[in-house]
């Protein structure tokens, strides 16, 4: 028996008046999700806890049953792994943005104009920088990139440069704690962000852009320090084979650290169900990252939230006799409103589905239909516990 | 006010095809605990956490409030206290079965063709063999039996030569931790089972079996070492008597350590409940363990399983006056799928009878009619607690 989770990134809502106080999900026409709902068992999922807030990275850390209140070290070394940087044990990473400043580092735009083409010229000009410490800069989509200081003496225990706003100076890094390792490596880092700057300002890729009248990527931001978590391999931990399909780096960044076979995910809906099908041939479990949901939320536009859950339930359907021997669980993980235009804490909708769940009376999948459901209230670090038992999969504890 | 638990042993089940995709619980006619089910209030019961899988032992000592990841410390004590041994705190205590082997030690039998006589004269003669240590070997029902290692320098830290299957040989007992009280162990186990052989595949016992077409019981497996868990008794902890009527030893084993009193379960079902009433005349709670449900569920039986719930039910009959001013809790302390034949993870359900419940809606007795009960899900760790709280005996924290 097979096991796949079907995680949709910020899809749970909140009512939304323009929709007659109901949600994305719930005015959504959905009918294998539904088809699903009314097979399965459902209920409301506490991903960390009642009302926690969080990313994306502690929410699936949860829902593959690493407690992140253990294994979350920070997005830096999560971003990292997602883009195929091996990082030793004494490697400090950062998440880093490409952004536009002025002249006294105001922040005019935290993105660089979501710069999207020239940053591997600007990812080689700032490896060239000499701030007295081996490090690895590397760009990936987009604005996106990543930070690694390498070797002896650094910590990881310093803040942020990135202001997580505009209009404001860039932060100076600071030790966040007694350390001589502290504070050197907050040095660095503000070392780092000076000579970005003198690098990038005028900078081939940046003069060009100027031309075309677009905004200077002429400053790196710094965010999420921290080292590589050691984690148990997915494998030893649940002993069967496990794939992740996202496009998200972050998310394939946990994956890689937990030695699952990590997939990029198409773009068209019914290809990512074939992904899943393929990746099951070669795996016990697969996990698919949904990311566009969470998008939807972010850019507060329910239209798309709902036309994201109509497309994505076509492809729900490739499932239907999937789940006549095997399981699966459909799940949020976490919700992100779009009135509120970002994640927030409140519990999230399951389902799972299966050949011996003990089906309840829900007959759709929504926030608030599956809170009479057979599961009640579970919570995401019990899950991957609870569908290795429903597949028989359990040493047991006692006699 | 008296509290009264019933624990139906391994009576949750999966859906069954053959039974129109319903349980046993949910095809039984069941008169008297769909009475107690409208009457109460009714819920989903953890015993540990979602999906967990366990034993009988491990259940018992969490719905008893004794946390098994604290106190349990292995099979062989608890089994040694069922039979009425009395361990010092240095002993090390294993589950034994007698069983069948080839020369070769290769198991045919783990359970010596479930040997019903003659198990006191080969316990004599084990007895007296000599492996430089001190010993007891005791006979209990059938194949059963215990062994109790005595003396200073022994550990638990040693694996099982019970291999838990037929075809392969019995196992070496391994040391599990790198000291020398650990292989010092290991070596004492090893010599035993084979002196046991010895001594055995010739006894006269032996001799006549084979006369008769038996199987041999000329070996003792090995499993569940461990040195007896200190627990604080339940009079101290709840401040009420407790007694416990069972006809597994390893659950009156429980009882025992705990400084309850021990009550060997009759037969009849009536009987059983008479016993009940007995035992209530001198303790405030008793809790009667009924074992045939796990039975039939390892068994692979439904027909039986649901045949017991009906018998069982009319027990249940009386104890609808006795909750008119006293609490009763039926449960199952594990689901035992007759699909699987083993213990699974999934939650139980759970109902409490008595005079001042918040009574809801459930009006019949199974896994899926109290999902929607009062108590939504709760956990075993709670129940004493919960209880005590329902008959007015906790001390107030705070003010």
């Amino acid at each position: 028996m097979k096991i796949v989770f079907i995680v949709f990134d910020g899809l749970a809502d909140r009512p939304i008046k323009e929709l007659g106080n109901k949600t994305p999900l719930e005015v959504a026409d959905k009918p294998n999700l539904d088809k699903l709902a009314k097979r399965g068992i459902n209920g409301l999922l506490d991903i960390i806890s009642p009302g926690k807030r969080i990313g994306s990275d502690v929410a699936h850390l949860s829902i593959l049953g690493y407690d992140p209140y253990k294994y979350y070290t920070g997005r830096g070394p999560l971003e990292a792994s997602g883009i195929g940087l091996e990082l030793n044990s004494d490697d400090v990473a950062f998440r880093a943005n490409f952004a536009t400043v002025s002249e006294d580092f105001t922040v005019i735009d935290r993105r660089a104009g979501r710069i999207s083409e020239g940053t591997e010229e600007l990812e080689k000009a700032i490896n060239e920088i000499d701030i007295g410490v081996d490090f690895i800069f590397k760009a990936s989509v987009a604005h996106r990139g990543v930070l690694v200081l390498r070797g002896k003496g650094l910590s990881d225990k310093v803040s942020d440069t990135d202001p997580h706003e505009v209009g404001v100076k860039v932060m100076e890094a600071k030790p966040l704690e007694n350390t001589a390792e502290a504070k050197r490596t907050a040095e660095i880092i503000n070392e780092f962000t000076r000579k970005v700057y003198e690098v990038l300002n005028n900078h081939r890729v940046n003069v060009e852009r100027v031309r075309k009248g677009k905004l200077k990527a002429n400053m790196i931001l710094l965010r999420g320090a921290g080292r590589t978590p050691c984690f148990e391999p997915f494998k030893e931990r649940y002993g069967i084979n496990g794939a992740c399909i996202a496009k998200t780096a972050i998310i394939k960044g946990i994956a890689r650290l937990l030695g699952m076979e990590v997939i990029d995910s198409r773009e068209d809906f019914m290809e990512r169900g074939k992904q899943v099908f393929e990746a099951l041939e070669r795996n016990d479990f697969v996990l698919l990252n949904i990311k566009e949901p969470d998008e939807a939320g972010h850019d507060g536009n329910y239209e798309r939230k709902i036309k994201i859950i109509e497309e994505a339930d076509k492809m729900i359907g490739m499932f239907l006799d999937y789940v006549e021997e095997n399981y699966l669980v459909v799940l949020s993980d976490h919700t992100t409103p779009v009135s509120f235009r970002d994640h927030t804490g409140d519990e999230v909708p399951i389902l799972i589905a299966g050949p011996e769940v003990r089906s309840d009376d829900v007959t759709t999948f929504s926030e608030r239909s599956v809170y009479k459901g057979y599961l009640n209230r579970i919570r995401a670090l019990d899950l991957m516990t609870y569908m290795l038992n429903l597949t028989n999969r359990l040493e047991k504890y006692g006699a």
